[in-house]
């Protein structure tokens, strides 16, 4: 049986008059969208426009959850309360549902967005609220995180299907966590070495880390970025060698 | 058989550290609470907090959409585009309608606020981005509108079951409209005055008009407002001396 | 002596995270910045670099000054009360004075934007109401219009310093009114003539209008766009067509 | 020579159709308003509203600046960078002084807002970045900071006047500083108690900590709140006794 493995990118992220990222191209690479929700980027009727993209294409649609932070792009870490924290999740979860319903398809998982992700990734109490979120409005949703982060077992006991995630142009410590993007290295660039590091990942199971040393990654999806043409190629250059390699490209979900 | 009413007011349009209404006295007068869904008014954490007592007291939960426009409360004219209105309204509708599966209850109706129910009534363009979002998102949901209004038609030729409402606080011209709130006399101030109009329409289907003419007013629901002492205590009023006139007070959904 | 004539473009419109136009670039080929000021476009910080920029190429600094509209970048007529207009056009213009003096420069002239700035040209109410912002905050400061507008001879009136402005793109009614863009041949593409145009509407004063006759306009700025790669060429070539025809480009202020 | 001391309150808190505290009122007890700028509480109309209020009063303004978080009242803390925080002070700055000069006072000191005041207190980078945007707007801006807090040596060091400010209703630890709210006996809630601290306090410059124990408190400003029928209460007593007493009540600028 041939190996399989989930595509994931960061969509829907214009804002009114403001493009970011070329989601139609996107569509075409990947198996599942982490689409915004309104409190770091998207508007309405721009989610709207994506989603509808997403369901033609067969694309699976995650809620991309944030903070309340539009200027700050959901980047900043912002201490909110538990209770504001499982309600502002609830809130974003819902308005992509309807959108999503409209669009002829329908919310199959949640991925927290930036600082948020970075936050639950290893907070305990901002874990809990989000996934308090998650349970409140659809206990069958997917958690995506980090693979090795702890949120995931948190979810997992919590009694949410979850599923871990490789960062594809990230550099890795023997430890399995990401390289810090202040040390040199963290961020890769070759799409070739990128694309062959996740065929290796999608069929084995494992990722060289940052010293040379060889690491088990439970991974079954792989985020790869669209916002910048080099971002596009590299993407479309993973999805390339991945199917040349014999993996299937789908969703978890 | 008991002639039936609903009485709806707005409701969860508190706003972070700023309180509007007292919601929770309010839900033990009304049978439906339009809730606010974060455009004009409402946070998530109080518009979640405002369903679970609706959810405690029974009472239907209409989504309260509105234009975008915090600052101004949704009160004043957008000329926002049929696509971008469509999107917002199922923005709206969703995000409340996860807020009130969390909270053990569900979303029945939609009446749009402020200056988008004003406009709506009349307004076939834009009524109609609104009607295309709630049969978007569910095409079992009411709309909630003016007795008398072309909405209300427009709605109903589009599928959408509709319910009429009449405003407990307003004086009717010899038409049905509304006498407009820059004329003498159009805002009733007595709640016992109140209280005797609103008994009359429920057991008779009629109302006097500001020039003392009988009017017929085929309204199935009632608004009353709670953003004042006095509005609450007229609300009181208003729900006692129907039910003393034998009135039951329940939701049209 | 030298035809004098200013160029003008909007700028400062990234926000946040996301970026719209070559501030860099159009602040070598323009005389005066229209610089966003927050509420359709904008955030504190990249207005300051944008401001620090003109500052340093010695470029006038104007308040782009908008409704409160930012998901629809201020393209959308809202019915705000005069006095929410007044304060909100001396709310943008404090904040732009002082981010100004932070850049070492300062706001010399106020150009309202997009449904603000059509609004005004004709509505006498609004019109009304920004120039009492104008007056209240710095008399001094000089309006710029649409030429030929009522807006110029209210500001006048009113005691504001005024320019009117002549679009590089548009075509021109024989009445010296802008084509509608829901006509054919409202928006001009070829460089080229566009830049024959803007000599023309310089050193003599007069431009073409669509049906081929010659127009009076009196227009002591250009206004031209950076928002894409061909409007930045457009631009480029205005500026070389003047300069090459002995026109001085320089602020008016 | 009368000892003399400022009494300082939040205003200009109100936002949109949403109320806050009793400006009027409290106009009429402090001799210097903290105005919120637009980012945590206050819109261009009301802040001017109340901007006019103080200045008929003869009421000192200063701006109330804040983390762009108006959901959250500015009362979380936000992992802001030192050029966003600097650019957003000087923004907030800026519209108050528009506004100020619009109602015919201006801005003479700065008194961060809620999690910003509370984090510079002691957060160096944040706290210089905030005395960056305060340079770069106006160097003769007083900096208001709590008593004994790092923050005003600071901001001493950089070259701006600095007024500390004690806490009316706030118990203090014997070392100085405010008694956490999570413990007992934190928030004092007798005015009489309350106004004869204060007495104390602008007399002698020394206020009973919670042992018992008497402190030297260098204080040239009271903190009080008018949010509450209670605390205008409050408000009104510490006035009345601090004048009864002998001491002068007037702006530190």
């Amino acid at each position: 049986m041939a190996p399989q493995i989930d595509l994931n990118s960061d969509l829907g992220e214009s804002y009114g008059a403001w493009r970011m990222g070329d989601d139609a191209t996107m569509l075409e690479l990947v198996s599942s969208a982490n689409v915004a929700c309104g409190y770091h980027a998207g508007d309405a009727l721009g989610i709207l426009t994506t989603l509808g993209q997403a369901k033609e294409r067969g694309v699976a649609v995650g809620a991309h959850v944030s903070y309340p932070d539009r200027v700050g792009f959901g980047r900043r870490n912002m201490d909110v309360t538990s209770a504001e924290l499982t309600a502002d999740v609830i809130y974003q979860i819902g308005a992509l549902q309807g959108l999503a319903k409209a669009a002829g398809t329908r919310v199959t998982y949640v991925k927290p967005h930036g600082a948020l992700y970075n936050t639950i990734a290893g907070d305990a109490r901002q874990a809990d609220a989000v996934i308090a979120g998650m349970l409140a409005v659809d206990p069958t949703l997917v958690m995506m995180g980090l693979a090795g982060a702890p949120i995931l077992e948190r979810a997992k006991a919590a009694g949410l299907p979850v599923v871990a995630e490789a960062f594809a142009d990230r550099a890795y410590t023997p430890q399995g966590t990401l390289v810090s993007r202040r040390e040199a290295g963290a961020v890769l660039h070759d799409p070739e070495l990128v694309a062959q590091r996740m065929l290796r990942l999608a069929t084995d199971g494992v990722i060289e880390a940052i010293d040379g040393s060889i690491l088990q990654l439970d991974a079954q999806s792989i985020c790869i970025h669209g916002d910048s043409p080099g971002a596009v190629a590299m993407a479309a250059r993973v999805r390339e060698v991945l199917l040349a390699g014999g993996v299937e490209i789908r969703s978890f979900a």
